[in-house]
């Protein structure tokens, strides 16, 4: 038994005579103290198992009791340091992502909803994908998908059917396939969610270990609303029987965040107070307090909320990654900004360019962001995967290969920030610290700019808030650094041809030139210190890193 | 004498005792009921000029009278049509623009504030390249301009100066090269604004003559906050002594339009009501009622007063185009919105695709863009002029030659716009329609679109005016139409590899896919109607033309 991963007791015993999700299985796991209380589940046939996630080496005391007991069990586990590579859990720290074991962690993403949805030729090929790829988190869904292209139909579905119930098709009952009406009633003839479907769990569960192997944490979404089988509308009361068997049998693995939801304002059948409960719930039942958030397609979820644990936007706003960090101390994902690719919707088809630029606008001020490959099926760059023919295969849904020309450049800027002595934090001068604050601090903050500056800003205050934020965005200086120990600016679609620096005057400095792009790092001057004018290349996409030296 | 053709009338008289320009010279010129009252000027030594320009061929009559006549003159004139090429003042026409003879004209714009300040050589070389380039809009000041890349000294000023006044250098004493400081008051201890420079306005006269012949329009800036002579600082009340003169000289040239700044709201000894004052009194005391609009940096001025001919924007918001045509009824000129070059100032630094771009999200719409373009002195792209040397010269101030990419795109697009036959709309239906809408008109909005897209929306109101506008900006569809002749899409940086048009179910159409970088145009289909999918090559900056066929 290894510190940060999971130990699983098993039992045996006759199945529930009622609901296989409320089962009566709970254990005690104590050291130094303090007690970890964790539930059990059942398992299928005659198994039932407790898991428990040792986040410290050393003696444990367990207990654990319930009806599929002969008798309660007790005794000493002893917990050896963890494995090399073996970091643990990740969790919030600040505006930062680290490991349980202290190791910060920088979020690089990628988005396969339907990952665990896939033929298993699919899934392995994904698999092979992901082990070159330069992701350390995915974004993928519980429930199947439904949605443009990607109709699959999959192996298993989380829960059993209700005696008698058929497979409805709910996209055609509702005469459109997104997203769910917004009269739609919360119901559920359906599903009987007091009877898992083990094979389902076993094999997302071997997803989760797949990805766990390779270093990559999965960023579970728990409801969304792209369906067509009657999981988006069920009623609060069988989402939290749903909820009570995930987090039984999952909080137990060191990787594993929860995303509420994918697009939750799109999920027409749960109301605000509903989501409330959901989050609420959650929360509640992992002992291990995974990193939870919720997604939104239009209006973000309120990430000022105690059991959320950072900020995943939908957004197109790159330019407010700082101004939420400040407002949240919170770690901000922007889990969606369109893909790479070419469909014909909006949302799946920029440029690898634009989508290298998004992760590094957001990733210089300190934030997070994450990627998606959407290329139509039948083009040259469609992602098609082993054995599944030429049927319709998009990355962001269903895996496969990555055709794209962003990941390189991802792999690129990963290896740069992994280089830096610690996370990046936004600049504190500048525009970019007007964003999103009253009047009143704008009109302070102007004050303390240089006179020049001041004169140039006292017009400020009579935009309104949209045009302000238009004025901030372009206005944007995207950088950030880590103390004074590195400073790193992006230039976005600036093509300069020279940049000044203000570095400290009393530390030394190297400068690289870095092009994002064309991925090439050039040395411009080393023993630099205080005003530093730096020659570029007239070319968009270009980066400056200056690192003190030692 | 011609139509759109000024006529000048010349008098000799001794120079006046007072003010050399509330000079005592009127005219009145009469056709058909309809009497256009205009003022004569004083223009050095012994001349004094009366300028009338006729917008209607055939017989006037006319009376003129003032202290330097020995009696008052009465005749007829005769006025014969105009000859090809000369249209008369553009005005505008709802949201779009047209000459005084009827014909649309295209704005495509282009920035050389201080084109009348710099030597000679420079002067033609900028004409020589204009005659070359495809722009039919110059801003420029009338006033010399003070400011990064800009510091040449003029060979004349509008004014003479005071009686023992020597040049002061306000960038020194203020000790801040731009702009005059918000504290500044409003004096004037330099210039004697009732004494007009002559040799200065003769110049400025050629320029704009040379502008006209090359049917160039001059959008004439009449104030900025560029200055280190105190131009920028004086008084409401000489302020107005300038406009007298100048409204007296230039109304009748047929290709001026009044600009009555740049960036407005970076003058900071001027009050609002200065500007209000300034704006009534050049659109009163222009016979011929000019366009006349106020360009801003932060705050836009407001469009909707009734003296505004035009919307005349600092702004990179170019997806709100067709929600300013629709609020205001008038044509929407992006007059600023970033320039091409390589400077290390965010402005002046965009490349040749994203200058390229800006206009065809401006154009696609209805509404129009203006260009400029930045090289910094000493780099391969600076614009270097015959005779100028290696000193300091960027088109966007001073001329020279244009180096950039985007002038032949803009070159490919005013053929394309000019090709239609009419001014383009933009489209009323889609999200583009909820721009700046209040809730209830997006409620009633959302109510008239199809069911699927309703549900999709429902959920919109639930955004900040800041959120709202940006989902809108990155979902924006740029697209406009000639009612049911032609429909033109821009797919800006989207690299779809397919889109499907909605075209009339009941004509039929010929579908070009424009690659608006690459300036080619590829015939997709013809016999279109309804529904049409039309292949694209997955790359950005593509627009796709569906026109009528006959």
């Amino acid at each position: 038994m290894k510190q940060y991963e999971m130990i699983e007791f098993t039992f045996h015993a006759p199945a529930p005579a009622g609901s296989q999700v409320d089962v009566d299985l709970a254990g005690t796991f104590l050291k130094d103290g303090r007690a970890v209380q964790v539930k059990g589940f059942y398992a299928g046939g005659d198994t039932y198992k407790l898991r428990f996630l040792p986040e410290e080496a050393g003696a444990y005391e367990y207990s654990i009791r319930g009806a599929c007991l002969a008798a309660p069990e007790a005794g000493r586990l002893k917990v050896e340091g963890a494995d090399a590579g073996r970091h643990g859990p990740v969790r919030a720290d600040g505006a930062h992502l680290r490991y349980a074991d202290g190791a910060w962690f920088h979020a690089f993403g990628t988005t396969i909803y339907a990952l665990v949805h896939q033929p298993r030729a699919l899934i392995d090929e994904t698999m092979r994908t992901l082990s070159n790829a330069p992701f350390n988190k995915v974004r993928l869904c519980v429930f199947p998908k439904h949605y443009l292209y990607n109709h699959n139909e999959p192996d298993h579905y989380p829960f059993e059917r209700k005696p008698g119930a058929e497979t409805k098709d709910l996209s055609v009952k509702d005469g459109q396939v997104f997203p769910a009406n917004p009269s739609t009633i919360a119901q559920n003839d359906t599903w009987a969610v007091e009877r898992p479907c083990f094979a389902y769990w076993d094999a997302l569960e071997d997803r989760l270990k797949q990805l766990d192997a390779m270093g990559i944490q999965a960023d579970l979404i728990l409801f969304h609303p792209y369906d067509r089988w009657g999981f988006a509308t069920m009623p609060l009361e069988d989402n939290l029987v749903y909820l009570d068997y995930l987090t039984r049998r999952l909080s137990a693995f060191p990787n594993v965040w929860w995303s509420l939801a994918n697009e939750y304002d799109l999920c027409f059948a749960k109301k605000l107070s509903d989501w409330q409960a959901i989050e609420e719930f959650v929360a509640k039942n992992d002992p291990y307090h995974h990193l939870l958030s919720c997604h939104n397609c239009f209006k973000p979820w309120d990430a000022a909320r105690p059991n959320v644990t950072h900020v995943s936007w939908q957004s197109k706003q790159l330019h407010r990654v700082a101004e939420l960090m400040r407002r949240y101390n919170k770690p901000v994902l922007i889990d969606e900004c369109r893909y790479e690719g070419n469909l014909p919707e909006f949302w799946g088809n920029i440029s690898g360019e634009e989508m290298t630029a998004r992760f590094w606008r957001a990733t210089v001020q300190g934030g997070y962001c994450t990627h998606g490959e959407t290329f139509l099926p039948g083009t040259g760059k469609a992602s098609l995967a082993t054995g599944t023919g030429a049927e319709e295969v998009v990355w962001w849904a269903r895996g496969g290969r990555l055709n794209g020309e962003s990941p390189a450049r991802i792999a690129f800027l990963r290896k740069i920030v992994e280089s830096l002595p610690g996370p990046l934090e936004p600049m504190a001068d500048g525009l970019g610290a007007l964003f999103g604050l009253p009047d009143e601090q704008v009109r302070e903050a102007i004050k303390a700019m240089p006179a020049g500056r001041q004169g140039f800003l006292s017009s400020f205050l009579a935009m309104d808030p949209v045009e302000r934020d238009h004025f901030l965005a372009v206005e944007y200086s995207y950088a950030g650094h880590c103390g004074e120990d590195a400073f790193l600016y992006y230039r976005n679609d600036q093509c300069c041809a020279r940049v000044t620096l203000a570095l400290p005057e009393d530390k030394t400095y190297s400068i690289d030139v870095i092009d994002t792009w064309n991925m090439t790092i050039s040395r411009a001057q080393t023993g630099a210190q205080g005003k530093a004018r730096v020659e570029m290349p007239g070319r968009p996409w270009m980066a400056v890193l200056a690192v003190r030296e030692r």
